[in-house]
């Protein structure tokens, strides 16, 4: 299981400040590993709104399905993460196992079952014995406390080779608010499955339907426009819960998503999913290449989107970046593939900046040792111009290197 | 580029009949490497009927967009194919490439341009210099001969490790015909640029548009229903052609693909089709297992196509065949992703032939150590049951090694 930390690590992590309702702690509840952390237990304060985004796999873990169902109405008063077992694909006993630790998590929390949000991750197909949660629960609510975002962002990891922690402020009428959260990473999976999961939390004074309209326009250019390998787990979960704790030091209710004065708190929002989306593509399973891509030209965004995400899943587009190789054929390739308008005589690509093919040729000015240079560098820049319209997109993966394979393709037990 | 014979290789080659009015021969044009056969001419006798099929790139090489606009007249008298460039994305003189070799074959055969067809694989983006093709050609035709098909099949391969040629006959109105073909293989890309070659000969008296209306339908079970990587090239190409000899035997003249008579022809052209895709999963990149998907169960055929390659180009199923683990977790997932109706809780699932999960859980009664033996097999069953309906489907594909991601991540100098 232990691999060396990502090369693509960030070279330095955020002190996390403490959000006033939020009390976060971690155990050891022995779920398939011993002498690491493996569950987390948030308590929220009364009043707090919940939101959330989830895998869109149509055979979806029960933790997901739990979530949807009593998200309904917005509010949150625990969130109980583990790691080790994912509670995907167990039927009837799945179903049981999340009303169990949901039924745990309340008595310790002092609040009602639906009011508390679970998320799994690990292994698929086993049973999760929830009654292990019942020896740890109360100590967990009895030791939270205000601090400790990193030690949550490590009870929630699998193979993720660091954890990931992003914070932001903003101002709302005058009122400084904070957000702070938490992720694990995508295209993880050994021994099993891959599985994202990443959790918000924020002081600002936010209605439900508020957060939720802001987490659901925020999602798309970051947690969405982020692929390690096209695999979409049954467990993927994004949840966004606003304390409105904010509202003691003066900042104002906010029920409207549209609010004006949420400008500065979307801009935060948004600030804090995307650190935390690109931190999980440098950790991509063997990433050693971060790789941007954006085309621009499409006619529309949609169409952008779908290009761009059909070179960042192509294997032969990954694995030339992975030996270092501005191969534009596999890029031509890859937009030939993903069935959206494009024009080969108008196609432009460039890599690093530099152009090596232009109007569907190779670029006469490209210069092979420069490139060369830049494909060494740990961040790729891609660019596609399809010379059609206006619409532009952007997203980020990672190379597929022989370690992805080896990750991936060892024995399960 | 030299590479080990695939250990998935068939055990035995067929000997290829002659077909009466289809004349070969290769030669050494030295289009990108000394030493190895590179092109081939195909010549057909007068009133040889074409039919093809090709990439659904929106992004075609010019000899792609030559073949697409001469079929219609539905005539051939020469086929020229050579390795080593592909001609794709090189603009006009790509356009001008595929004229000139087009002419020296037409000079050459006695024939019109518009009456040759053309292919050509390797590198894409490097201007092909067809000038080189004026030494060998009337060569070529001086030398074509009625036998020849692997070293015809040898000419046109890049990285494949071994040389793809099936036969077969039928019976039309009391006369014995001939169906023979070649292929190269798909995700088979180093230095550059997969394709995916393919011609098929046959002695039957079948005019164009039947020709063309068999090979769509067939085409449909064999070739587009097995994947490696799931990238598509710009230079797919599959085509056949009928010289109508079998005429001369007694065979009648068939103009219509839905006439009773072509009941054994049809057989004859899908067994040929079937073993030549078949071939080439069998010399994926780097492959180790042939993986056969069956899917059952599903709202239609259509929806059990999608699921089948959702599993297929799944990164993470096809290492964990490659690290033989009956991983029936991470095929949930991909049945998941698909975005086809499925129900968790109706899903089962079998690893060569035995059971791993039934009906939403892990099956009890799975005994892992007989999976594991099954899964060290070279070829590898998939069964998914997902209890909705009557669409069933099958793919072939096979496994993702640390060999494929060698071989696409080597540099292309």
């Amino acid at each position: 299981m232990a691999s060396a930390v990502s090369p693509l690590a960030p070279k330095s992590v955020p002190s996390m400040p403490v959000i006033a309702g939020v009390r976060l702690a971690t155990a050891q509840a022995g779920i398939r590993y011993a002498n690491r952390t493996d569950v987390l237990l948030v308590l929220f304060g009364e009043g707090t709104a919940a939101a959330g985004v989830f895998t869109r796999s149509k055979c979806p873990s029960a933790p997901v399905e739990w979530c949807r169902a009593h998200l309904k109405a917005g509010k949150a008063r625990a969130l109980v993460v583990n790691s080790g077992n994912a509670n995907a694909f167990t039927g009837k006993s799945g179903r049981d196992a999340t009303k169990l630790t949901a039924t745990l998590a309340a008595k310790a929390a002092g609040c009602k079952a639906n009011e508390v949000f679970l998320a799994s991750t690990g292994v698929i197909g086993e049973p999760l014995d929830a009654r292990k949660f019942g020896p740890v629960m109360s100590g967990l609510a009895a030791r939270s406390a205000s601090g400790g975002f990193h030690d949550a962002a490590k009870a929630i990891m699998t193979t993720d080779t660091f954890a990931k922690v992003a914070t932001a402020s903003a101002v709302i009428g005058g009122t400084k608010v904070t957000i702070n959260g938490i992720a694990k990473g995508a295209g993880m999976i050994a021994p099993d499955m891959a599985t994202m999961l990443s959790f918000i939390f924020t002081d600002a004074p936010v209605s439900a339907s508020a957060l939720q309209s802001i987490l659901k326009d925020t999602v798309a250019d970051t947690f969405n426009a982020v692929t390690i390998d096209g695999d979409t787990s049954t467990s993927d979960t994004l949840m966004a819960f606003a304390t409105g704790t904010a509202v003691m030091r003066g900042a104002p209710k906010i029920t409207k998503a549209g609010d004006s004065r949420l400008k500065g708190f979307r801009k935060a929002f948004h600030a804090v999913l995307a650190d935390l989306s690109e931190q999980v593509a440098r950790d991509g399973e063997g990433a050693r290449k971060l790789v941007e891509i954006e085309v621009e030209g499409a006619v529309s965004k949609t169409s952008a989107r779908k290009i761009a995400m059909s070179i960042a899943n192509s294997p032969l587009v990954k694995t030339a970046i992975a030996g270092e190789d501005a191969n534009w054929g596999r890029v031509v390739m890859a937009v030939g593939k993903a069935g959206e308008p494009a024009n080969r005589d108008k196609l432009s690509i460039w890599f690093g900046g530099i152009r090596v093919a232009h109007k569907g040729a190779r670029d006469p000015s490209y210069d092979e040792a420069k490139v060369s240079a830049r494909m060494k560098e740990p961040k790729i820049f891609l660019r596609v111009q399809l010379g059609l319209g206006r619409g532009r997109d952007r997203v980020l993966t990672c190379d597929l290197t022989k370690e992805y394979v080896a990750i991936n393709g060892d024995y399960r037990s």
